[in-house]
């Protein structure tokens, strides 16, 4: 259940009435918005009378039971899209912004020249990872901590924050540094890392479960937002279903959806969704059309030789490529990129 | 088994060619491009030794094997793009074409009505539906031939061409002055059907099947295509898959690989694949953007009296504003719409 | 809505009954069971007060609204089990039927093997294919009419009755001394082709498709049974997922499903579900514990050399082999085999 | 590469031939078994000349090349069933291991209960949900350590060895007095907690995931067993599908194939597989019948008030009923119960 507040009620009343709230046993989400200030009530609210408190409160303007299990998420709730400030970026202030780099980091001299050729195309954070969940025990498992220090020797050398994955709470103290902390789609459900980057005061990039339905991906949303951090940066990279061509099946239905029924930004990933490198610029631009706030593209300087994934990643020329087509469709969209 | 013949090769030459392999057991396919002219062996080409081909025939300039089993429409068989004139439009030669009416013909006011609209606002046929497939027995079922009858009558009023659902091979004469046979979902594995059409000389739009692999849409045209009709408009519109809070997941990476593979046109249906009116002007941009040389929309003049699907239709307003989106777009695509 | 007469009613009032209705615009089905008798309304019974004509007709007992909708399948309209009566067998009634022989019929010599084995190892039916739906249209499509004569030798040799599949509407003519006429996955949404076979008196054996729910199937078979043919046989044989080891995947849940839901007997096809022969055994054990009327199963006198599908076949020996297994288990569950 | 020793070969020659492979950069696995004892070589043996090697190391008596990627969990590598002594029963040793107990502990009379029912009727291990994985955060989430505690009161009223659920591998020192520690179906692939208790010396019970193949589940096992542990019980309950009537489609092939490819026990959750009570029993019995070495059911008191799932759980009555239907078919299976 959702009040809207009365326009200048002061906080003081607005506290009171959440303390009687909490007196009862529920817990509040409050949302502060540029139209308007709204409380959430969690819990069983199946017995509150809506209207008996409309009138007697003295400062709800009006109320709506919230049917979805995602109350924090939810744009009923909160109707402002919410903003994610990362260097120069915001993401989610309608601009379209692009994360690029390698699946993996491999060394220095690497990281640096993909976040060299990266940056002077226009993407505006660098990705990599460090430490990679891979289906083989016997596969490249990323080089770890170390990973994460060249990724930081990158941003100080071009000056674009980093987004990089974690694989369990217990790596947080490595994150400290790290701009954006990606939870993979095999951690969607992760409970415990998620209530963990919910208290922290950072942003988090949640990409979807290949199994995991939209409302699922709001769910986990919710269990770091209902912690405290609504810095959550939503990710659609495909579902696995029965086609086999690709690697995965790219969901843009899904970017739709979750923007309306969230406030938090959306952006795309179709080098992971596809595997194919032929597949990323053309799926990108409809990534763009489709009205998603950004794109996690992987670009490797030497994709034939890449310890990762290098079937997927484009070259820096073909990034270069990538981002003047999306630039002028930008124009068109009214996105800045 | 591909042979890329020498430029210039007489006729004669070529029929003898063909001939000698059709002795031997073999079916071709001939395929006349602008920049060559190919012969295809179908059949166990295991044992043929192509370099001594190449060598002796005195006409071939170079040959490949086609390791996938679609020959026919395979592009590295046949180069060019396939086009396919319907009225003013010739969907395939890079230009957007945009197919629009409703799911089910009611009335020739309805009918009438709507192909006036949507033709206003640029739509280059009209489709609609005279028999329905329907999942229940007890589910409006079309208004059968008398919806043909009425569709013609909007033909004449506005001069759109139409597009209709076959239900099988008997009906085919009723289908004498449609001009595009639509072969619905449900029925991309008929095989009985698209034997049938493939003899016709008449443009067929095939519909992926809710649980069909791109190879399988490539193998059902294939099977249109080997009886002689190269009059073939692919459809992407959604697949089968765990997600519930669209109808189907349309999967846009679908797009792209059957224009790489084929060399036929491939349309998207964004109404049937989301069963939500919301999501469908998103989509559609996407689909433009992605490279799709078509969209196939459901619009009807008053959606809330819908016979069927009304809650995935736009009405003429929403579509004109579709179109005006679209145009803007297409101009950036260098795409005629 | 579903109307359970009094006990012993006269036929003269049940028709006046139904009469009345179907003037008000109703169709209507009536069930005969062994303990009581039912008349369902079709159609918009939203504002049928219930309750009113429990009181006023003088012969309803009681009366309820199906929610589903499926009607003329379902159990709460017919609660008897639907018997199939084929040559010596009576699917349905508490026995196990294994229906078998080989995926395509491709000589005299060949089927009458078959035929033989199967006999002496307890099959009740011979199956076998005639015209056969293939993805590409080079593979091997059936030898056609001739493979239903040669079933019918089959026959004449054995006493089996024979199951074959058909594969649209026009060849119902050929198949009139056929004994059951099977729907394969790809048909299951034919619904031209569920209505044609729903005016005829003989058993169809309707297999689920390949991306369709289990409602879907009841769907269908309420297509069969509203023409008139109550004699239906439905067939699980396993459905597309993300799973590539197997051809499809088996779903075992939905034949309890089916049976509470409906009073059609379900048979499981286990061969052309998973396509491996060493899962043809196991899998048949848990067909049977399951709860299934029967079993489909591929059996060739030569799988290494068969014209389609000897991947999955059993030969006579391993058949020979699984039916013993069967039996023993059949009598604990206490079923004849 | 697998290398099969001949037989009687010194533990002195075999340690030298490990170190000899080692000292190359290769990982081994020794496998020692009844028939056999095996050295299989983890790593790039493209180079490896298996012909030379086994006519020059004195002590190979043949060789094999591995090509799946899973190795340790191979039958072809360790071609003697796993077997996993816990409490009275040894899992995987011909024995059919049923292990009941309720979706969540919730008390201690409430445990207890279901402990000594559970026994009574012939359950050998006790499950119980301590941490719940819950798609909600605002879901129960089970009561936490404590509940562990009292599954351990349970273990000491009735002996029954405990199963239960691990979140993370920071909960390992929790789960030291637990027997069997259970990776629920949301973590198989959070390949830290599987390296974690890949340490153990201590049984691991592993659920396939949603969307997992059997490739990936038998991948992760293999992550598990590469770091000491061989103590695995694969678990099948079920995998995430277009149908929506069951909560997920149990895959009973699964079961057949794992057994096949690798020589651990298999058991199966038809309970969480269905979410639908009514299916447990006749599922049960096919889980007997296909093969599988287990059953793991949701059993609880009082399932009309369960905090978690009480419509999939039986009461104990119920579960007594299907113990006696499966010791019955136990019997005929030769397996005991």
């Amino acid at each position: 259940m959702v009040f809207i507040l009365k326009p200048g009620v002061s906080q003081e009343k607005i506290d009171c009435f959440i303390r009687s709230w909490e007196a009862k046993g529920f817990s509040t989400i409050l949302s502060v918005g540029t139209e308007h200030t709204a409380v959430c009530l969690l819990g069983n609210t199946a017995a509150v009378d809506l209207e008996h408190v409309v009138q007697t409160s003295g400062i709800v303007e009006y109320g709506r039971r919230v049917t979805e299990q995602y109350k924090a998420v939810n744009r009923t709730v909160h109707t402002d899209d919410t903003l994610i400030p990362v260097g120069n970026a915001v993401i989610g202030e309608g601009s379209f912004t692009v994360i690029a780099g390698p699946c993996s980091v491999e060394s220095e001299e690497q990281i640096i020249k993909v976040a060299e050729s990266v940056k002077a195309s226009g993407a505006k954070l660098l990705r990599g990872g460090a430490f990679k969940p891979r289906t083989s025990p016997y596969s490249f498992q990323g080089i770890g901590a170390d990973g994460l220090n060249l990724l930081l020797e990158a941003k100080k050398a071009t000056g674009l924050p980093i987004v990089s994955e974690i694989m369990n709470q217990t790596q947080i103290p490595l994150f400290e540094d790290i701009d954006v902390i990606q939870i993979g789609a095999r951690n969607m459900q992760n409970f415990d890392l998620l209530k963990a980057v919910g208290q922290l005061k950072k942003p988090v990039l949640l990409k979807r479960g290949l199994a995991n339905s939209i409302e699922e991906l709001l769910m986990s949303a919710e269990y770091i937002m209902s912690e405290g951090n609504d810095q959550i940066i939503l990710c659609e990279r495909g579902i696995r279903t029965f086609e086999t061509m690709t690697r995965n099946t790219l969901d843009l239905s899904a970017v739709v959806l979750l923007k309306q029924k969230s406030h938090l930004p959306v952006i795309v990933d179709p080098s992971h969704a596809t595997g194919i490198r032929s597949l990323v610029a053309p799926l990108s631009k409809a990534v763009l059309a489709v009205g998603a706030d950004g794109l996690l593209v992987e670009v490797h300087n030497d994709p034939a030789h890449a310890l990762c994934d290098g079937g997927q990643s484009l070259d820096p020329g073909q990034f270069a490529g990538l981002m003047e087509t999306l630039k002028t469709r930008a124009t068109v969209e009214k996105k800045l990129i």
